[in-house]
């Protein structure tokens, strides 16, 4: 396989996939066919022609094309006609609803597992992982699982954000939430900051970035790891 | 039905259930049999003793008996004996299921529909909505279902907190995740600061403390309404 799983598609002042723009332009490089964009967890709202048009201008910039899928006449022809794939961020229960209802789940599965590269960014990382247990999201539809493709033995939690320790509000932390999760659950989540992006191919992970990741393990205090190769 | 739906169980620098003992000591009154406590949303994966023990305590303090659902021998028999229900936070998704496996929903959800007063806090009272379809916590369970008790006839966002101006970060705010809600449902959401409560009977709904709420409605502008008689 061949992954890229970016925490989040900005980072505070740059624009739209631009902080890691040498990581996917090198990602996808050779390909045949263009990147099919997957813009189901619709941000905001956002409708998917219009999210597709963002991504679009993005992957234009840098001489690749892509176009949506929702473009194409059905799920089997997309991943046919695609070199590779893009899934956005938004709403991880509206994104693995829609690829589980309209079937095109098992064919992007089938075709990242043999091998056309993969990139997500927030809700699209996610869902690489083994369930999107560890989202941050809110549950606004019902999707028939929360397993997910489970290309990494791991949960990925994106937009990971230390606890503020001044704070008055009584919300959970983050590191709370991912350790209530280890008293249900054994999978090892990772926290994956803003700017920081995992390449993996499916042994072999590598956290990229300037950042440092934060490992939670049941039974087990939470480790912070520098980019470079993860052991999980 | 007689309802006390609290958006959190405590608010900074006070102890548990303290900021609004009045209201549910007052809510409490003149019932017949201990108050039963459900303590199934486990914050922090606290045992469920604990978590009763913890309740008990700020219960006993004002003279009420608390016993824990877990004590009693069926479902059946802890809604017999009780002479109204607390349920406390944590996680909701795991509260709705453990509720939903173990068949007590239905019980309590008779029982309070006949008049026995429930109380809740957080996870608590986001079941009392119509679905959990709006709470903060992170699905690190599966529950057969999102709907819920639909005593009052709109969604509960526990814990409102309004956006910051001036944050880097990029996860969404609670506003832009409760208008992704309303990109898929219909239900009213009352955003519900800490410190608020409502007091309900399932038709007229007052909303008590000191702050006012925001209510969010599909296709609308959200609004700040004072305390007092809930127009929804």
């Amino acid at each position: 396989m061949k992954l890229l799983l970016a925490s989040t598609s900005s980072i505070h002042g740059h624009s739209y996939l631009s902080y890691f723009k040498d990581a996917w332009t090198s990602h996808f490089k050779d390909i045949h066919g263009p990147v099919v964009f997957i813009p189901y967890a619709r941000p905001g709202g956002l409708s998917l022609k219009k999210y597709t048009q963002i991504a679009a201008a993005a992957f234009n910039s840098q001489g690749i094309e892509l176009r949506g899928i929702q473009t194409f006449d059905n799920p089997q022809q997309a991943v046919e006609n695609a070199g590779g794939f893009f899934c956005g961020g938004g709403n991880t229960f509206v994104l693995l609803k829609t690829l589980l209802e309209n079937k095109t789940y098992e064919h992007i599965d089938r075709s990242v597992r043999e091998g056309k590269p993969y990139m997500g960014s927030s809700a699209g990382s996610n869902i690489a992982g083994k369930t999107i247990g560890t989202t941050n999201d809110m549950p606004i539809v019902y999707p028939p699982k929360f397993d997910s493709f489970n290309w990494v033995p791991f949960n990925i939690n994106p937009h990971y954000i230390d606890g503020k320790a001044n704070t008055t509000h009584k919300g959970e932390t983050r590191q709370t939430r991912i350790q209530e999760f280890h008293e249900f659950n054994e999978t090892p989540v990772l926290g994956l900051r803003e700017g920081s992006w995992i390449e993996s191919d499916g042994i072999k992970h590598v956290l990229k970035g300037e950042l440092s990741a934060r490992i939670f393990q049941p039974n087990n205090d939470p480790i912070e790891i520098p980019n470079g190769i993860l052991r999980l």
